[in-house]
């Protein structure tokens, strides 16, 4: 049996009777019934996917899952390619928006290379960088398939593999991506899967105009049209119209739930990934906690196929993982709300009607 | 001159210089333009009302500040009026909501009883509990009004006072609330200053049913036409249909603003706080940061009055500066984007169109 026919077997549903028990306490506890909301239910759904009504969430990793596309040659972004690369650096000295987010949720950050188009062995050697490098960047999807189906579950393989290594010292897992051109397979993974109009769910990624967002359209339905990906067939879409480091998150979240580790989506590029692992196995998505709303257009669509609500929407279209650190500081509040805050009882508080 | 004269004398606008200056720092950030969105506006705003380009927001303080009502003898909540006791024991002892949320945020809890009716001289005599006690608790508005001008005026002048001592360790202010009936002086408070429907600006509070909420809009009426508050008088409104807290949660937004801090307003509550402060300086606004939307019906529309859109919505409905204290984390996103971000040319990242 592969590892990724393994890891499959190994998600099991959310435990219903450590969810009970968190929601008994949580009922319980010196404030109006449910008064602290959608972070109650998060407490309730930490609870289920840890098995424990302790969910430890203190030791978080972001994982960077960075790839190069080939598609960018049809000129669908306003950045070069080796963008990619020196943004891979930027991660590694601690100067980029993830950098700084992961500081305010406290989170480590680690990189890797599933297929950048720039060789970057020097930061593997010096351990900056992990390396599960495919190739350097995918094919031009527009043309034809954007890797071998093999690559493809290579790349979800690669990203099991990292989660279950990564499992030991990380209690909660947050995705991230770098790779120039992203959005557009994105999009496509998101059209194919969702069965959406590809105008539905393409955005301007790193801020293009309107007339390179019609190109950008076209691209995707071209590279739709030329691979016909069978959207029953997850690994097919990924080959035809995905991208390493996006395979590379899709297996992240199936190896952190069957490790059952809670793990943070941050935005479109994360959320295209999350429905690559859903469509691996569905029961994947109750392990997954969606961090916000991006602007980039289509994730919505993404999300509510998911049956995933946001957490925050605050107009971040940076990716990086840096919505899932942010989200972070809201699991941690989930956390401490239901393993630190007194009952009635404990505080001898009166209750509702003076009872 | 009063305290409170002096104070709106000492508010000033944001200082654009130090806005222009983050603006030009954020546009050459290692990112697509403007990629973190809100947390990029809060960043400039917090330039603004700092007057620095590193903005620090170290060191938090949540200032709950707690008080009773009369107007609790109507039946307008759910819970016994001593409750409002028992939760400021709870704060003090850390087993509350907003104790659990101010870890979170690395924040502290300051609380002060500011007209609890109940002797809490205890707690005030080993300093776990500030007192700037007005009475036990208001009168009961639906009948005449709550407090009389001067004590409006001592409320909002007493959380001034907090604001200034507090100012010299504190670098970002939290607004906090806890007083049982609360919801109903505060919806009483949006009715009269944005001109609404007490209809449209009362909610369950702490969970009321569908009959306990129409008593409670009719007592709102009753306190609004026994009482006409001068909507263009903000110490008229306070007095009349306000609390104490409410006073001192105005009191220390201006203080916060005098003194060049940014206070981050919490919920429903403090929002009515808000718009007495903003009544009484409008410039006031400037320095405040919405934390979050509330479940409690006219929290909007309050909001949307003070030209403020608020960071979160996670259905939150708690007050005791929970809200507040969880923004507190995008408070320090904001100001490390702004001082630990690299620029392209700090980190030699090609910038858009390659050039």
């Amino acid at each position: 049996m592969t590892l990724l026919a393994k890891t499959i077997k190994r998600i099991e549903p959310l435990d219903e009777e450590a969810m009970a028990k968190a929601r008994e306490r949580l009922e319980q506890l010196t404030m109006p019934y449910w008064a602290l909301g959608r972070l109650m239910d998060l407490a309730l759904e930490l609870a289920g996917m840890t098995r424990s009504v302790r969910p430890e969430v203190e030791n978080r990793t972001v994982v960077i899952m960075a790839g190069d596309h080939g598609v960018v040659d049809q000129g669908v972004s306003k950045y070069p390619r080796e963008v990619t690369a020196q943004m891979v650096r930027n991660f590694i000295n601690g100067g980029a928006g993830i950098s700084a987010m992961a500081r305010v949720a406290d989170a480590e950050v680690v990189v890797v290379d599933m297929g950048v188009a720039s060789d970057l062995d020097h930061l593997v050697e010096q351990g900056l960088l992990i390396s599960r490098k495919a190739r350097p960047g995918t094919f031009d999807m527009s043309v034809g398939p954007a890797m071998t189906r093999e690559e493809a579950a290579q790349s979800v393989e690669a990203g099991i593999e990292l989660a279950l290594e990564l499992a030991d010292t990380t209690q909660i897992f947050g995705t991230g991506d770098m790779g120039i051109g992203n959005t557009t397979p994105s999009s496509a993974i998101v059209a194919s899967i969702t069965g959406s109009d590809p105008k539905e769910v393409t955005g301007r990624g790193t801020g293009i105009d309107d007339e390179q967002l019609t190109h950008k359209i076209e691209v995707i339905e071209r590279s739709l049209h030329v691979n016909k990906p069978d959207p029953r067939d997850p690994l097919d879409v990924l080959a035809k119209v995905g991208g390493f480091e996006i395979g590379g998150i899709a297996g992240l979240i199936l190896g952190a739930a069957s490790a059952r580790r809670p793990v943070v989506i941050d935005g479109f590029i994360s959320t295209a990934g999350a429905l690559i692992a859903h469509g691996l196995h569905p029961m994947a998505a109750d392990y997954m906690i969606a961090a916000h709303l991006s602007v980039e257009r289509g994730h919505r669509i993404a999300l509510d196929y998911l049956g995933k609500k946001p957490l925050m929407q605050l107009d971040l279209r940076l990716g990086e993982g840096t919505g899932a650190a942010l989200a972070m500081t809201l699991v941690e509040a989930a956390y401490r709300i239901l393993t630190e805050v007194a009952t009635f009882e404990e505080a001898a508080v009166s209750t509702a009607e003076g009872s």
